[in-house]
């Protein structure tokens, strides 16, 4: 069956079960989650779970449903037409040329936002696919560590 | 007990079943999560996990351990001295000035990164606590809806 890449909503009681139980759901399935990112709605005792995932339309359909039946999940949004960003940071060693990292951050949006005695942390915050090129094209400034943040994503 | 905040890394197999039980860790215990963010780890069969979340130390202390027992747990840091970021998105409607919105966005290094017929959506990626005010200042420009992602850290 053909893959789809899905990003889902999903607003639950900020409990501290909620998130176990939506993970089970997955992998109860043998079904990977790709990002998944968990934050507290503001002025509200609940939060909102941001999942993005590639899989068959049919077992999304199936943990779509499942998902509304689960309690305390009180809403379930699959993303059509959304804005959907994700952040990076990624640590080079100042062995490499800060200006030039300084360059390639601010191609993709992004900046420098730490200088330290031997290292400097860049951080970009853009669209998933070019966060993935902009850590492609780290890998000529000989990256120490690339931490990932889940996708973040808001209907249109 | 005093309670503090922390932000502990976990490094893990790419596994659907991982989130599931590190997350169950913290609900065992009846701890809330903050925030969390899991995402694939480039270039490897690895996830990382970063949970930003408030305690007593001892509680927390326990669940590195426990944590570190965790199969297949590679890597847990609890970040002392980090650089950390959060990312929010806010929809506002048009009935507000979109140039005091964009002027907004600019004083927490953010932009507008889409327009629509009715409605603008503003993007941040900052300092948690500077995240927080942000979200605060945005309410008098009647937002519409707002999603925040996880903390994101790495160690200095």
């Amino acid at each position: 069956m053909t893959k789809v890449r899905r990003v889902i909503s999903i607003v639950v009681e900020n409990e501290s079960s909620v998130l176990s139980r939506v993970a089970g759901l997955f992998s109860g399935r043998g079904y990977n989650i790709g990002t998944l990112t968990v934050a507290p709605m503001p002025n509200s005792q609940r939060s909102r779970i941001t999942i993005a995932t590639q899989g068959d339309e049919r077992t999304i359909a199936q943990i779509t449903k499942q998902l509304n039946k689960l309690i305390p999940v009180y809403e379930v949004v699959e993303h059509n037409e959304m804005v959907e960003k994700e952040m990076v940071l990624v640590k080079f060693p100042l062995t490499e040329s800060l200006a030039d990292i300084e360059v390639l951050c601010e191609a993709y949006n992004g900046t420098i936002v730490n200088v330290g005695v031997d290292m400097c942390i860049g951080m970009v915050a853009d669209e998933p696919c070019r966060v993935k090129h902009f850590i492609e094209a780290s890998n000529r400034f000989s990256p120490i560590e690339i931490v990932r943040g889940g996708v973040v994503a808001i209907e249109r």
